[in-house]
């Protein structure tokens, strides 16, 4: 990389600005309130976008059940990124000891076992199993707004862009190939409506997700030449584009991992949707600049971010 | 615990509801659209109560430093709750063996290695660093609003009201005793006055926390005996009252860990309240019926939800 397209610059002008407060690890800030009410300003914005198919809106926490981690193959694919919880469930002697070594810095983790939950990893999976419990899909299939999502992904890095803990704005459509493609293609083209309203140049581009190791190549290879992942990209911390967004087709990996049938009994199918939401505010900040009051006044009305506060 | 006073039948209605969505692990809920109305529209009671003294908002992801939880020696009186963060740092064949662990739902503990992050056990933890790295407080001291946090306790529980992943609304007071206690004593008739608007009748008393083990007793006693916490009581799965709100005087422990001084050069004192918004939606549900919408007009007007969504 060269010294001039580091990412740091931009993340210390975040920090000056207080839109983003580090909390000494990489990848972990705190938000200012002028950098929320664009993620918040930004969210609803694609509320509106969401409302007119009739969504069922649910939420749920940044934790899923360890048994899901296991059932879609999350470990073959992204080892590297996995948040596992680990909690104890010793004695109060042991609870001592651990506690002494944490005072002093020391390595505590001998004293810790792995629970039945780890951090969720992308905003959609908890919502296939609740979609499996409930019995066959009718046949106009499922689709859910799971609004801002906490996941977490084991990166740390310098780029701002790249957190640990972030909220990724979900939308998910379960059902048959084509009702699942149709609503995938839809989408695309209203993002960059939705991007167009806050000046934001969002160019679709076929992708792949990050797969670890050699035998990542192949599976990305794979994704790619099928076009199961597309993202818009945008510069953020760097002039690299970066995805603020992305289009998942899974044709029927979760429908299969966890038992979703469609009215006629086959597997279903599933895409989702997600929106970068402290991505998006970032290349909003690249694109218009970091003093948020001096953005164009269309920008700041798209965004809610003219008025008293909601 | 009587077979009348279980908590489950409680936790059944809401989830025959569509409020709580299991995951399969106790404590871990998906919310349905109406549940997550009342948590939000009760949070904009608080924004209402917050806005005269006119608070800093700030907001904080579900992770802080894990030397933030060595420094406040959160493992001398919590070992039992706390949620460590793991990860895989190992190479191809290692992820390889993991991968097949996991998809035969063996232990893939051994392969992961503790993080530098844990998971936020209370929603105040992340702005005490980024206070003190501001340098001395201002002579009125500070005052931060942040918001809904996502906390973590790994306390797996058939009762709905304690849940391994929550959200408390909090806000932070910091300064010297003095101004931190008139805070916290506003605060106390103030809450009062917000469940009173969704009716909700609300003990306060003073409390303590869960300290660990034997040792920890002491430490319950003599938090009891110096009033340094005040809970706000309800009913929700049994008529045992439940914590719904608490009201917490820290002394100067937060100060101390973190370095905060005040604007004469003296360690600052903190305190803190939180609401526990699925805690206090569970509690109305309780008190006002799981079909909300047969709620008193007034108390759904007090919650915004007699109008379009917003």
């Amino acid at each position: 990389m060269a010294a001039d397209d580091s990412p740091t610059p931009f993340r210390d002008e975040l920090v000056a600005r207080g839109h983003l407060i580090p909390s000494g690890q990489p990848g972990v800030f705190g938000r200012g309130d002028e950098f929320e009410r664009v993620c918040t300003g930004f969210d609803r914005l694609v509320d509106d976008a969401v409302a007119p198919d009739g969504a069922e809106r649910l939420r749920f926490p940044p934790l899923v059940p360890k048994l899901s981690i296991e059932r879609v193959g999350y470990l073959k694919s992204f080892p590297d990124l996995i948040g596992a919880v680990f909690g104890f469930r010793g004695d109060e002697a042991e609870a001592a000891e651990m506690a002494q070594t944490a005072w002093e810095h020391g390595d505590w983790s001998g004293h810790l076992r792995q629970m039945d939950v780890t951090l969720t990893p992308a905003g959609c999976y908890p919502c296939y199993p609740a979609v499996a419990a409930r019995g066959r899909l009718a046949a106009d299939g499922a689709l859910l707004d799971l609004g801002p999502c906490s996941v977490f992904r084991n990166e740390p890095s310098d780029d701002p862009a790249r957190l640990q803990a972030f909220r990724m704005r979900e939308v998910v459509r379960i059902g048959t190939p084509e009702q699942v493609l149709e609503w995938r293609e839809r989408w695309m083209r209203r993002a960059q409506d939705v991007f167009a309203r806050v000046e934001l140049d969002a160019d679709v581009d076929v992708a792949n997700d990050p797969f670890f190791g050699r035998g990542g190549r192949m599976l990305a290879k794979n994704q790619r030449a099928l076009q199961l992942k597309f993202e818009v990209l945008a510069p953020i911390a760097t002039n690299a584009p970066t995805a603020i967004s992305s289009f998942n087709y899974h044709q029927d990996h979760f429908g299969h991992a966890f038992g979703i049938e469609r009215h006629d009994g086959e597997v279903a199918h599933s895409a989702c949707l997600g929106f970068g939401l402290e991505r998006v505010a970032m290349a909003l900040m690249r694109r218009h600049g970091t003093d948020v009051g001096s953005w164009p006044s269309d920008v700041m009305r798209e965004l809610r971010l003219d008025g008293p506060r909601p």
